[in-house]
């Protein structure tokens, strides 16, 4: 078999600023998007890939059209999930296990110098009340971490751009949180809008279910087929108020419904909002929007009159937003694209390592799709 | 080649009741589902397909699947749309072409003393005004219908049964107006809640765009994606508007975001409405919309905490309606479910027909799916 | 809830000749299906829906759907699968469940004076030794219905109809063989071809593999991929093996390659074989097939030059067959699509208990497919 | 809007070894794949888009997520086709448009001095008569091209590498002839199969049939069906002829069925050949391809046992294959897999292009795809 990436073995020495990076989760649909990615950050080297359920077993095994990335043999043998032994080896670990995993593993690898971000929900809530109250069933014994969750950072680059750049431990949002917040952040900000009327409908595709085999996940089932879910209690609830509160210095209620659409990838949000100010028209909130968003590469708002298909962002880290206003209702309705495992996951939290480790922020991933 | 209707030529003379009944646009999709239906309807017999563009060409050219339905030859011959030839034939017609021909062809049809119902947007409108204000570019002269117009009824038989019973000329909505009407109806009719808090968000499948070859129906640029189209400006608006007026007894501005979502059929509808009174809970909700639609057998209230999915109404004349409400914001969401072709279209048409010749409502028309 | 179904409650009295019909595993893909079909088969009453996994639930909740459609209140809740109480409750059984399962329910449901179709591979082989060949680990123990086993029925009515008729307990075959062996039966049965030079190329949807949750069905894995499976070694070979060896007089090895393509329903297999005399054309084998398949209504050869398409029997319990010669190679191809869930399992299966019962063999089953 | 690279304006100084590249067809599908590709292909610098039908609009008209790509404005608007024009501007010139144009394109470029990779069917062939025969409809005169003709190497790189080095002009292979070869050759290489019994069914996904609406590429037609097309007749099988014979030293006549599949890329092959040496298994196979391609970075011969899928290569420029041999009818299957739009048709033109320039023959290329 060619080795497709010969220098991850020899450069270690030519190179040395390569960071040693770690994953726990590599078989998750979010950690083998991590591995996709990182093998080809010209920054990292991926030193451990651990997996609770499957370690032991090739990655090769779970994902064939792997085989041969990996130089290393010893690298293609998924390890344990052991922080001690992760703390070790790395010196960035990427969390990609199920909620309530996170945060039994991040303080041993702060303690061991590491920087960590978690993908699941245990490090992105401030308040242990507010995490309690939604994840109460994957809390098996009470969180001894307060000191860790004090010091964690909300992932979302585009608003939390200078707190990432010090931050040792990052919890990333998921997609629906990512795509809802970018695209209302510059309306609460500047607070344009009523915010008790804001609404997000979220349309999303099956991977965003995971690779865990469940009924309504499977083809027969999911195919040919829209519902909505969740109706008025998804978890993403919460993550989004918690980020508006702060936007607009008070409390919040949004109201959030998520939709399953047949696609593998790709999210869309409808936002609609009742505007403060009828007189503003869609150029206005373009202007606005392109200036809230100019130092932030991965958001494109489209030109006037443009609206998102999830396809365009496919493959990449981007997060497209169009624009538009009606006149005869006094709302805005701004509709935000990207790719749940890309923008909405994995591709984020390579992101915020960039920023964490003060590398340019689109460095190692993919800037454009390979439509249709 | 087995004929699998035999009955068709033989039966006329011992069940004398049989209707004749032409379509005009048997190449479109309403037009050849309007034909599947209707060759396994008891009461009707299919004297007269039509078709502008494909008449001269055999039916089965254009769907190989319907070679052999048709005992009498002549039959499966398309002929030419016609009025006066029609009116000789038929007793009853559908009018299945694109919005702009039916003000042509019916008042001549009625005039032959047919029943004609058109599932164009040309007999929607109670105002002419209205009409050319949205469906000017399918003007090419101007209509001289006027007493047709005035007589026709709009074809949802949910909301307007007794009108159907007794009127010689329909006009059939959309899937976006009859599935956003059947969802928000029972809450303007009863003013439950702030009218132009209402919102109606739709995803719906690539069917709906037809038959005519477009780029963005293609399944290399339409699979894996989806996207908001004609924010804020799509036609059903005044549609949905006109009926929400007349159920309010006031003028109401909609907003309706139609979006397009990689099925083959199935529309799902999700409104947000805020409640009058906040007090209501969904057991209240689900009580009167069950007395709402106990008469109407086509739609079906689901169970407590049960929302629709697109899949359990496709290949069935089923409206699925599921809701829920949010203590939190005092809104109440309904998502209501069709097949876009048959109760959002060709199904429905043959709803009214039923209606309009005082046969069971649900003769002729699938009243079970085969999930998956 | 309308009932929509209420000539089930009233009709036994006036239309005496309903069998009392019980299903074993209805939450089975294949069982979900049956009961679908046979609620408007009219000449059926169902009296047992029985489910090992989920007995005691009510069958609207695996399937909210078929909400309304019993009368009787006692037949929406699943009953526990047991071979004596069936045989009390029911005339006619089908058996719907996984391999193993039926030879230990047959035998006391056929003493009990039952007949009973089984969908597993169970009854399907002559030779016990062929089926311990090919299903070992589905046997925990030996089987002991020898007796059984040899008056058993191999449940392809377009070469069984005889023995059909008048069996007491069928095995009805997969959706592969079915489609297979209907394309090639008329060149074995005439000689018409080099026996070995046979291949059969099959492609089928997703909702072949069942209800079980397994990653490999999963949306996000099977969607946008096509690929080969059970290369050389698929269960189907010897069930289309052993009915070829009957139709030729001496043993054939067939090579059956399966294929899985992302649809939910649909199945197209590719037959290619050297004809034995090079001067034959299609139309030769067009008047050759059309014979041969004269008394089967739910077989269509579709005329010249036309090649079926999996969508146009979507929904019905037609086969389609096409057929190209190739004069540079002196080969046949033959084209054969069905419907997996029906002409290829549920639908067949009724099919069979149409001709066993003495019915019209079209009875109850879904002629016309909504496309699209 | 951020400019992703800025390095294509300031880089053309401090890089001169960057080569100026045009592309004809800029709007259809392996025109904008090019783009796509080439954008970040780190020896080019593209500098003429040209397309017949679009010219003077922009890309990001036609492709909205191009937008904002292009540092230079006049790179954004798509040019005429003229090869006067065209051979001025660049040194290397790729050709994507539909038959019978470039013949009349190359000879003038070619002259210019630049080097040319047609990817439609003009310089595929060797002999005239051998196009002439199969795409007639696309000749409105007579082709004057012999010369260039008689200089064309076909572009299969794992054939024809040696010839590639020292060619100016390259007619690249579509995505069928380029699966079915990849699969066979080492077999006819090396004597290993009996020709005549070589049958290749091919199974491909929906882009391949262009941009160009057509009825038959529509969502709600393609969706949920599988189908055989051109059976014995499709243009592909003289192309992949051609070569075989070149392999074998004599004229061989290959079965090929082209079949569509509801994916939106992919294309699997499997190929059916008699072994000449019955006793050859599995592992014997491997090796021979192993040692076959061991100089062909961009095919991956799989393990045993595992066959390819085709989303395995989406968003790659891999060829996967997989072996089986069955030992009861002295067969072997090869599976080839691959990404039609990119080592099936765009990909493979780089790939060439690498090799003609003397470059390593990955770069530029994707190696990984973002699975799933």
């Amino acid at each position: 078999m060619v080795q497709f990436y010969s220098k991850r073995g020899s450069n270690i020495m030519s190179e040395p600023e390569r960071i040693r990076v770690g994953i726990a989760g590599v078989a998750s649909y979010p950690g083998v998007q991590l591995v996709r990615l990182l093998l080809s950050h010209p920054q990292v080297e991926l030193v451990y890939l651990g997996d609770r359920q499957h370690h032991g077993r090739r990655i090769s095994e779970l994902y064939p059209d792997l085989h041969g990335y990996f130089t290393n043999k010893l690298m293609t043998k998924l390890k344990p999930v052991e922080a001690e032994l992760m703390g070790q080896a790395c010196q960035f670990v990427f969390l990609a296990e199920a909620h309530g995993n996170a945060w039994t593993l991040a303080p041993v690898l702060l303690k061991s110098g590491c920087k960590v971000i978690d993908l699941s929900a245990d490090y992105r809530f401030g308040k242990l009340d507010l995490y309690k109250a939604w994840y109460r069933d994957v809390l098996s014994s009470p969180r001894t971490d307060q000191t860790a969750m004090q010091q964690a950072v909300y992932g979302l680059p585009e608003l939390y751009r200078d707190r990432l750049q010090i931050s040792n431990l990052v919890g990333c949002p998921g997609c629906y949180p990512t795509a809802g917040l970018l695209a209302i952040a510059p309306l609460f900000k500047h607070g344009l809008v009523v915010p008790e009327s804001t609404i997000i409908d979220a349309k999303c595709g099956l991977s965003e279910g995971g690779i865990q085999p469940k009924k309504r996940l499977l083809f027969a089932e999911a195919d040919q087929s829209v519902a909505a879910y969740a109706v008025s209690r998804h978890r993403a609830t919460p993550e989004i108020e918690q980020v508006c509160n702060e936007l607009a210095g008070h409390h919040i209620a949004i109201q959030f419904v998520p939709h399953r659409v047949p696609t593998v990838r790709g999210l869309l949000t409808t936002v609609y909002a009742t505007l403060r100010d009828p007189g503003l028209v869609r150029d206005d909130l373009l202007t606005i929007y392109q200036v809230f968003y100019r130092a932030s590469k991965w958001v494109k708002v489209l030109p006037n009159g443009t609206y998102p298909q999830t396809k365009w962002t496919t493959g990449t880290n981007f997060c497209h937003i169009g624009i538009e206003t009606d006149q005869r209702s006094g709302r805005v309705m701004v509709i935000s694209a990207l790719d749940n495992l890309l923008k909405g996951q994995a591709g984020q939290a390579i992101q915020c390592m960039n920023i964490m480790m003060g590398w340019d922020e689109m460095v190692g991933l993919p800037k454009m799709g390979l439509y249709p």
